[in-house]
């Protein structure tokens, strides 16, 4: 039986509903963020979740050599600032694309996004390499949970708030 | 930095949104199913997605066994499948569980649930493992649209229909 097709695949996939998430890091190799829905919970034994990075994308290197990045899940009210952080930037324009939030800090030094439903701050514990994509396992250090009762779904190619 | 508890962990991790899905498996080691929430994309040359699998499970060995999964992602309306496909449950249990559903083949021969919203049957190609979870990356070899349009998320431990 022939495979499916990558667009088969696409389209498929996106019937899985999915939390949209602004993972960021900053260190010696410099401040990153981009627009992923691929994480999901590893083990809480250590708390450990991972996260599927695009290889081809300039911010790959980024995220390893600093060996740290946050999670931030999004609510209701921060589609923009996921639209901002999905498309590719220019190194010298991540300052730009990160002066249209609030930011703060919790462990590991990566930014933690004022407003998100929950953001996991996360030190790097190894990273699998599989086809287009580096899997990323991270071990939390320290969670902070937003105000906001909602989150935030990627299902059929829209946004959908969800939650009380 | 003391890091976070587990229940912290979990506590934060209940408002991280993902997609409710049934996931099964058939072969010479038998016959297998449970819910699972951690499953998401990982590349789409080969198309390739992952699945968390407890290895407390019974129905670990299984899996891994058999070599093959079909990932079914539930619609509104298969709550109580999902409630009954998350329990530990005894092997001879199994045939009881699978009653209350109507399931269909792909290409691997796990069963695939009608009425889910998109099913993914795969081909185990590798197993990391990592603490308490065994972490499945599995090669799309077959996938079907159910009529749904709509989703079924878990988000602040209950469930939450979603899209038009």
């Amino acid at each position: 039986m022939p495979a499916v097709t990558r667009q088969e695949f696409r389209d498929a996939m996106a019937r899985l509903g999915a939390a949209v998430n602004i993972v960021t890091t900053d260190g010696p190799a410099g401040l990153g963020g981009l627009t992923v829905s691929a994480v999901c919970s590893v083990t809480d034994d250590p708390p450990t979740l991972l996260v599927c990075l695009n290889r081809g994308s300039p911010q790959n290197r980024l995220f390893k050599d600093n060996g740290v990045l946050c999670v931030n899940s999004l609510a209701p009210g921060q589609e923009a600032l996921s639209t901002r952080f999905a498309g590719r930037s220019a190194e010298a324009d991540m300052l730009e694309r990160f002066s249209h939030a609030s930011w703060g800090l919790l462990s590991t030094g990566s930014p933690v996004l004022d407003g998100a439903t929950v953001s996991f701050d996360c030190r790097i514990a190894e990273v699998v390499e599989r086809g287009t994509h580096s899997v990323v396992f991270a071990e939390v250090e320290a969670v902070r949970q937003g105000a906001a009762s909602r989150g935030l779904i990627w299902f059929s190619r829209d946004y959908h708030p969800i939650g009380a």
